[in-house]
């Protein structure tokens, strides 16, 4: 691992060698079990909010799962009961307060650049979300593929609370496709909380458990998908993310090129195969 | 009618001369009664599955509707109580296996050329939903521009259970657009079913009705979408779809011209006479 | 105020100097209170029809406000009980009849004009919404930010009812993007009435109150949105809007920089003085 000092925090990379199950993160915990990754946001006793170092390592943690094999799914949860406060008032806000222009871009790009490597992976990422999951907290749940909550969740885009725009990490352009465009503008606006169970009704949770599940659920999901085509389920995470704005035919043009792929795989081979034979087929993801 | 012989099938083609009406499907059932045309697929037996030649007609049938100036509205749905199981096993995705990938990518590009045809047809299309819909017959419902369904129906993008990805026929990019990104994303990575009532929750059913009257009730829609008027409906599919990927302000241009053109029908006067005698419109679409 | 004669209307323009505050409209009313303008449409034995004029003056109002720094959010609404009956059938619709083709596209670019405006401006939107709704009403409750209704709201996009298409200043783009497209295509092909609690449900509405407090509520809201951060609350909708069309990437790289932009203003230094002295922070939206 090199390290970079100083203050600036957003100039900070993480040599993650492959496979990441060796890496030992300095800010979170990961645990690699099978095939599934499970990030778990670490400091409960201020709610697991971020800082530079965290954020850098986060980034860099998921850019390097893009070229680890090994992973196939991955998990995001907080401990303690909370997902995640989001940026720390002291560790982040405050010295942001002092940076010149330059200094406050390269922030805002190194977060942005968590958000692009949790869509560049390959794996789908499911996030369990309990108690407290606020400003880049939400933001880490909206940029999940799935999101499985509890009905004490509180989960808030506060970014306007704090006398900023809702326009952060893609907020604007991803958060209206899941929740709809008035509901998006509501949250955005005000900063205000969305519970669990709205947050259900909307489409942000793809559903509620109880609290001592939420961990539980969202790893046997995670432990399903592992064991399905992760090939052709790595290539659907990519085609949502590449036809975000295309045209339609555009899209229909670049599916028919990427399930053409799939169907030289050899999990697809398995599939037919499983099923003449009226077995449960087993994928390799290849 | 010319079709090619050989396994191949996706060079299989259908001479569908005009009016549709006249023109006797080999592989599902047609009827133009009014200005609407109700769709058939009938392998009851089998829950009403694709194959290789029922996609070619389909697709060419759709082409052809787009030329066909008697039919108004289309009806889709199923015999016996299924909507459509999809590709089939045997005759649709064991062969594709023994396929090169000039094969396989004439086989995705066939299918996606079907959903293209539904999306540029100018008739609205009303998907009724009892049952079996899964795999291709989940894409079908998806492509149509309503859907009316029932609690017992089962949609299902089953595609990653057959090894395959989320990605066909562009789903990653339309199913999204119906029920939000996170729910779609839920759908695609595992395949699961959505059933009839979290369907029209979710906002993929248009309404849930009994299995005896969901025929019944999109042919009603459909007579009604008939009897409006049909230039300005057949606008509003092709600016739905021209708009996909616009700018808003894109977007309000193209509508200020399309809805200029549509002020020079007869239909449009027709309206404001109606309305100044306190009769009802009877529009004729021109 | 300069306005052109004769029947075309929409060749009319209202020099609106600022600050609003001082100019007394012609067509509806105008009230700003501390730093929130009220705009009622204020036909009540009418249910507040549009008009070429009223249109017009309606684009011009929202164009002004793009310039003025008093006002940092817009309440919308009806008087007497109703939101807005749409355009007026002898206002509006029957001279159409008699326009040619350039004078109908000169309508249909002021009528998007207005929606134009509407987005443009960088004052958030609040919609008050009770009774009837429909036709250009629904379209201007559509191109709000927020929608705060009753149960007794009749929302319709009724264009199809008088002969024309349902792409109508922007409809087709904008309304799937709040309620999802197979929502917004039933609405948009039957012009039927969305009722209040469909609207809440489908994510038309925020929420549903008394008829009684729909005003007070808008106003409270638009409050509360005048006394946070309006330069970050401006700069969120400028990003919504700007990411419309945009790839995830692009849009998280757009908001790298309007959030570092936000970063330079006093309101974030605010915010966190307040935090650090447990006070409430007061903004002043720069």
């Amino acid at each position: 691992m090199s390290e970079q000092a100083g203050l600036s925090g957003a100039r900070e990379s993480y040599d993650i060698t492959l496979p990441v199950r060796n890496y030992t993160p300095r800010h979170f915990l990961l645990e690699v079990k099978g095939k599934t990754a499970t990030v778990t946001l670490n400091r409960p006793e201020r709610k697991n909010p971020l800082t530079f170092s965290s954020y850098a390592e986060l980034r860099d943690l998921f850019r390097a799962l893009q070229f680890d094999d090994e992973v196939k799914t991955i998990v995001i949860t907080g401990a303690g009961g909370n997902f995640c406060s989001g940026g720390d008032v002291f560790e982040i806000i405050q010295p942001l307060l002092s940076r010149d222009m330059p200094g406050l871009l390269q922030f805002t790009t190194m977060t942005g650049e968590l958000v692009k490597a949790m869509r560049a992976c390959p794996q789908p990422i499911i996030a369990a979300i309990d108690g407290i999951c606020v400003g880049a907290g939400a933001i880490i749940a909206m940029a999940s593929d799935m999101r499985i909550g509890t009905a004490n969740a509180k989960v808030a885009f506060l970014f306007n609370k704090v006398g900023l725009a809702g326009c952060d990490m893609g907020a604007c352009a991803i958060l209206p496709r899941i929740i709809g465009q008035g509901r998006a503008s509501e949250l955005l606006y005000t900063g205000r909380v969305m519970k669990g169970e709205e947050a259900e009704r909307w489409g942000f949770f793809n559903r509620l458990v109880e609290t001592e599940a939420v961990l539980g659920e969202a790893t046997k999901l995670a432990e399903e998908l592992s064991a399905g085509p992760t090939f052709g389920n790595a290539m659907t995470k990519r085609m949502m993310h590449m036809e975000w704005d295309m045209s339609i035919d555009q899209a229909i043009e670049a599916e028919a090129l990427a399930q053409a792929v799939c169907m030289k795989t050899e999990d697809y081979r398995r599939a037919f195969e499983a099923f003449a034979n009226k077995e449960t087929p087993v994928f390799e993801g290849n």
